[in-house]
């Protein structure tokens, strides 16, 4: 049995009811209750972890009995997980609900089964209802879910010969302003910008999103910073619109005794999207541990080779590739040329 | 006054004619005489140094006096220059011609003068008839009278990180079949093929142009050694159907007591183009020199990075860069995809 038209419309409005609840370490879902006549009874969003899913919120805005015999439109398919809420599929069946359309399958683990439990106790269930446009709204969500820590892009710039900078360390301008503007157009889609202390302390950099005239972009990424050394007091990113995230980075992706990783800790803060613009060591270190989803490596039309003195600074430095067998194959996705520079879009062959 | 249907007939024959000649330190030109009726009367076209220019090897075909008013078809202005054969514009005034058409002016600055010395003689003088295509068949003569010596193409693989083995040397494969195919090609375009005595005793390269099944292209580059280091006795390169060169390489293009630099020595051999296939240390050398026309850098799509213990392997070494400031700039004249790989072709942006 497939969606009404009415349906289909709830599923509508139940997409836009979601996108007001936050981004975060749940997922964006909305609600919409119709009578068995068709008519919205009532709406409901999730409004993040800790607070009711967004079927219990529309469900509470109707007096007892007042969802029995009802259609509930739900963008993600009801829970089965007894967390900080009770399972919706139980909601839903107790307050009566008879029908329940919902877009997405649950990815998770724990909170999947919904669809069946509402099956099993008669809820007549429709699912894959605007199921695209509910993916395409929990993106970057799914990645986590289906990753189990934050999507990484690791970026870098480079000479054509793979270095970050001259001998001596100078390195502005490498790149050009088009590929500087995408670079602040990315970081304004991601949730996190990571940079090691030694970044820091020789650039000093905002770590902000800007548009090209220097306004700052609405969203901007969390500042992280990795290293032992301290943040001095009047460092620039100090003045960033989002509090800092200073730790040592000793531990980025794996298990340890000492706490959770990086990667756990930006998870359980609700960050989807890492990125991570070097330096050269950090970027490496990312690399090395696995955790780089997508490779942005900006090539510079230009040699710097290593100095008289032969002093070097490539733009990676550690990989641990020992041997040609060890290599780190890439997929390129895209190839972009931005004014004189190219942009080259890869992600590892292992997770292609 | 511009040329009639039957001079222009008349040169592309001489085109056609120029083309007998062999490709060398010498350009190919091809000549017709034509009767004042327009009949040919004799053809001629240049052997190479030291023999006959086409004017004049024309001109040996007819009896005394048999030129007497006819008309001079050829494909390079008439020189002005006495070297090993007299000046072709005297032996056209002495022989009675009428009318000289020429497609390109001599570009030479010893040689060059020869249609003015004709038109003070009281011969007609055309200029610039089929001149492109003349251009296109003396290309890379044109750019050796232009540089003073060959034009130099400089080739490295890497991976997108600019290295050109994992730590420990190891490279094959780092680009794939069709970026392989691709230097091959290339390799028998070119009159001369470097490579330095790392590469020589690492890979043993053959060093001669060969398509994907393994046969020789018709047209192979001379194999060129540079180091002090000996070339073994069973080096694969010895089996190459051209004599070996092999020069120390201290001297690629400046001037020196010690005889003449690699590339004045290639030149007048009648050597155009130059292949440098590395390795990294010659090809730095060569850049550092300021002897790169033309520069194909092959991008796998792959990281190498440095290995666990720091060892790298960069593509290019030592530029002599220091400061961002020295930076050599590029101009990129072509991206091409190659099965997985890129090639990036560009020239420096001094020589732009
Ligand atoms: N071309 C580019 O795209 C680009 C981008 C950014 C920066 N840069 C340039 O790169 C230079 C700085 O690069 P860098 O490589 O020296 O420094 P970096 O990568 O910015 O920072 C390295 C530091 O990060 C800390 N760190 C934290 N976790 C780490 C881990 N898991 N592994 C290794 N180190 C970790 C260590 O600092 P502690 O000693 O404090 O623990 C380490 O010294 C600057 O000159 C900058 O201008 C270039
Ligand atoms: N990725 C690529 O495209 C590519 C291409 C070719 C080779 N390779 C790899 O590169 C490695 C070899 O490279 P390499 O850099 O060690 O050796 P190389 O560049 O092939 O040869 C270097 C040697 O050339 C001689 N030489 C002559 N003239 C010179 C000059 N003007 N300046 C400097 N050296 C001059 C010196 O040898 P003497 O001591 O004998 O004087 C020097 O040691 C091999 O592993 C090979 O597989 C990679």
């Amino acid at each position: 049995m497939s969606a009404t038209d009415r349906e289909q419309g709830a599923m509508r409005r139940a997409l836009d009811l979601a996108l007001q609840g936050p981004r975060g370490v749940n997922p964006q879902v909305g609600a919409v209750l119709l009578s068995a006549s068709g008519e919205v009874l009532a709406e409901g969003w999730h409004r993040g972890a800790g607070t009711a899913h967004a079927e219990v919120d529309a469900l509470a805005k109707l007096p007892a009995g007042g969802a029995r015999g009802a259609t509930a439109v739900v963008t993600l398919e009801p829970c089965n997980h007894t967390g900080r809420t009770g399972p919706c599929a139980v909601a839903l069946i107790e307050a009566g609900v008879a029908r329940v359309v919902y877009a997405l399958d649950d990815p998770g683990e724990a909170s999947a089964g919904g669809a069946g439990r509402l099956r099993a106790a008669g809820v007549d269930v429709v699912s894959g209802v605007l199921a695209d446009e509910s993916r395409q709204l929990l993106d970057s969500w799914l990645t986590v879910q289906r990753l189990g820590r934050p999507h990484v892009t690791v970026k870098w710039a480079q000479s054509l010969d793979g270095r970050a900078a001259a001998a001596d360390g100078t390195s502005q301008w490498i790149t050009g302003p088009d590929a500087r503007a995408d670079v602040h157009r990315r970081r304004a889609e991601a949730d996190a910008i990571v940079v090691g202390t030694g970044t820091l302390l020789a650039d000093d950099p905002a770590l902000t999103a800007r548009r090209p005239d220097g306004t700052l972009y609405p969203h901007q990424p969390q500042p992280v910073i990795l290293g032992a050394r301290s943040v001095p007091d009047d460092a620039a990113v100090r003045r960033h619109p989002r509090p800092l995230l200073h730790r040592d980075g000793e531990n980025l992706g794996g298990e340890s005794e000492n706490g959770p990783s990086l990667m756990a800790e930006l998870r359980d803060a609700g960050v989807h999207r890492v990125f991570v613009e070097g330096g050269p060591t950090i970027a490496s270190a990312f690399l090395r541990a696995g955790l780089a989803d997508e490779i942005l490596a900006y090539l510079a039309p230009t040699l710097l080779g290593a100095g008289a003195d032969g002093a070097d600074r490539p733009a990676l430095r550690v990989l641990g590739v020992d041997t040609i067998t060890a290599q780190r194959r890439l997929t390129v996705t895209a190839i972009e040329r931005l004014g004189d520079d190219l942009l080259i879009v890869a992600h590892p062959k292992e997770t292609a």
